[in-house]
């Protein structure tokens, strides 16, 4: 933990005119833009203001192999970096890894102080903090962390502290939690609004995965589209959950992205192979059998629900079995926000007793 | 519709202190006291303010046969009523009916101006406010109408326009819209919040609805307890449906309250035979194959549903076979309203193009 801990509340009397919180909260918002494109590394974004409190530098961490974030800001900074203070959504790096590490890029360009959002709990990478302290430089830690925690490094905060990749599972369902009519329809459970948030998700992830009745009974693309329909640039990879075999015409086999088949029943096999692929952050949409095989084995880390205000009084309901077979051994989940997706209310819930992520 | 309309927005040009919308608010609020017990009569709530605009007077609808809420506040008011001001959640009646006329109270009285809600839909009873009108009060129609035909008066004006009890299909269920578990256990599906919250909307209803499978399964009371477990004074009337037989050791067959078993799979003949004993709100508690019926008759008129962030991926679902078979028949809802209920989301939900009740 850092020495020194800033609550991150709003502008107090450490920071009168909210300056540090909102070079934070551009930092927070610079590293959402890269979610998805970031891993196995994390999201993270900065910025760098210099001694009079302009915004000098900004950057986010590019694609593996390239720049983290502190580095994209200082190349934008150059001079005017000395002397300035640098916001960081994660603890700067002190570890050579495939780049060099982070702090000694800022103390090399002269910054005076750093404010970063959430604590590195990689053992390998930490200590940046105290590197920098050691060197003179004012290190604070903890602004805005909660948000950053629960928000874009949530899944590889998770994935570092379990070896998992953290699962989202996303759904829409009527009110009476149906996700297809008796005959087996389903387009449109949910409204526009909810459908277009959908392809912003899944351009935040690493992978989407179905089960192979959702292909044979749908058969989706899973793929981001904007809002014209247009294919977008990067596309998370496609991942089929089941035995049996899928037509070669089956849409998600379809050049606009990468599928892989994995030929399981098994949860933790599933994250298994993605996490030696790189996989931090998957999006699991379904159909209700692989998802009560996720719940099951507690392998789904968020639930984000899009409930249509419709009845329909039959058809498949949102989860199958899950292993619980008496009221007393139901999943309890704590609601972390409730909000209306045009004519849906959309859910998210997060499992008891998680402190968002960390 | 009365000649002028007060919108009733925040205090206005007409109403700079908010004198008025605070007094019809006040009204509201005695109104609500009220609910469940004057039924077939409208729960309607009065306030009256002396020339000076000091309350003097205030009451609500008694029990059918006592006086209405007009002539309770005009009682409390004595003298002092005249030269002032009375506001009124419905437009006062002009008909004798068992009680004689408030429009002619509001007159005897010397009231100078009188402001109400909503106007008064019933044929037989309408023209209080053009009666006052002639006799030179000032009247004024529309303020806090919203507020109040979406509210206490809700189910009063449903009953009205279609001569059926107005129906709320109250239900508690998980995330994925289970309302039991495989074994059949449902003790807590919500938690303590909400089950309290379901003793506030079962004391403002006339009748309280379940099949024989519900009392079969769970043997509820159906009865309004308070927060100690108190059996409250009042209690609707519990409704049970269904052909097969109840044990006499059920507890809805207890003193607590009067039960009636109608022996139908009809949701029609349900609220004709309780219209005949007149029965003006209703409170649909379940279950699924009861609120199924309801659902496809067309006879749910407001929704209230309980969901808790649990999962439990087997068990019966909220609502059972409702006419559905394919996607574009769903039921169609528009969601009024999302709050937390405890650790609960709560969902009101009104048929779409649905306007407060009117
Ligand atoms: N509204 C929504 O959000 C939404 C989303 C997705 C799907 N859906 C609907 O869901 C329906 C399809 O449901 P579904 O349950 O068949 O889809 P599914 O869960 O996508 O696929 C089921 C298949 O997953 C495989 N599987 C993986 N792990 C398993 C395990 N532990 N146990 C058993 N099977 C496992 C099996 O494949 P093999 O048999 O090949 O081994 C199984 O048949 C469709 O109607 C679709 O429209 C709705
Ligand atoms: N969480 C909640 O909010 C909640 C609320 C209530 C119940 N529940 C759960 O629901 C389960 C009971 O479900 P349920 O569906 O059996 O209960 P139900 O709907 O209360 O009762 C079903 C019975 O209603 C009668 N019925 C009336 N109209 C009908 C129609 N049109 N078609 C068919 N039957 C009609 C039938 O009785 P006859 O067979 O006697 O003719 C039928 O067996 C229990 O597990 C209970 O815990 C949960």
């Amino acid at each position: 933990m850092p020495a020194e801990q800033d609550p991150g509340g709003p502008a107090g009397p450490r920071d009168p005119h909210g300056r540090d919180r909102d070079a934070m909260a551009a930092a927070l918002a610079l590293s959402e833009d890269v979610r998805g494109r970031t891993s196995p590394n994390p999201p993270v974004g900065a910025v760098i203001l210099d001694a009079d409190g302009a915004r000098v530098g900004a950057g986010a961490t590019q694609p593996p192999g390239g720049p983290h974030a502190e580095v994209m800001a200082l190349r934008e900074a150059g001079d005017r970096a000395r002397g300035g203070t640098a916001y960081v959504t994660l603890e700067p790096c002190a570890h050579h890894g495939r780049t060099p590490p982070c702090a000694q890029a800022l103390l090399d360009a002269g910054i005076a102080a750093v404010h970063y959002a959430v604590a590195d709990p990689n053992p390998a990478a930490s200590g940046g903090g105290a590197l920098l302290r050691e060197a003179g430089v004012d290190v604070r830690g903890g602004l805005l962390a909660a948000d950053v925690a629960a928000g874009p490094l949530r899944a590889w905060l998770h994935r570092t502290r379990t070896g998992r990749p953290h699962v989202t599972w996303k759904y829409a369902a009527t009110l009476d939690g149906r996700v297809a009519a008796a005959d087996g329809t389903s387009r449109w459970i949910s409204g526009p609004t909810s459908r277009g948030e959908v392809h912003r998700i899944r351009a935040a992830a690493d992978a989407v995965v179905a089960g192979t009745g959702t292909v044979l009974a749908d058969d989706p693309w899973l793929t981001v589209r904007d809002a014209d329909g247009g294919l977008a640039a990067r596309q998370p990879l496609r991942v089929i959950v089941g035995t049996r075999g899928i037509p070669e015409t089956a849409r998600v086999l379809d050049e606009a992205a990468e599928t892989l088949h994995i030929r399981t029943h098994d949860a933790a096999e599933v994250l298994e192979r993605l996490a030696a692929r790189g996989v931090v952050d998957v999006l699991l949409e379904g159909g209700p059998t692989l998802a009560g095989a996720f719940a099951a084995a507690g392998m789904i880390d968020r639930i984000v629900a899009y409930v249509a205000p419709t009845l329909l009084g039959a058809g498949p309901t949102a989860l199958g079995p899950a292993g619980v077979s008496t009221i007393t051994e139901a999943h309890r989940w704590r609601v972390e926000g409730v909000t209306m997706s045009g004519d849906d209310v959309r859910i998210t819930a997060v499992p008891v007793a998680d402190e968002g992520g960390r």
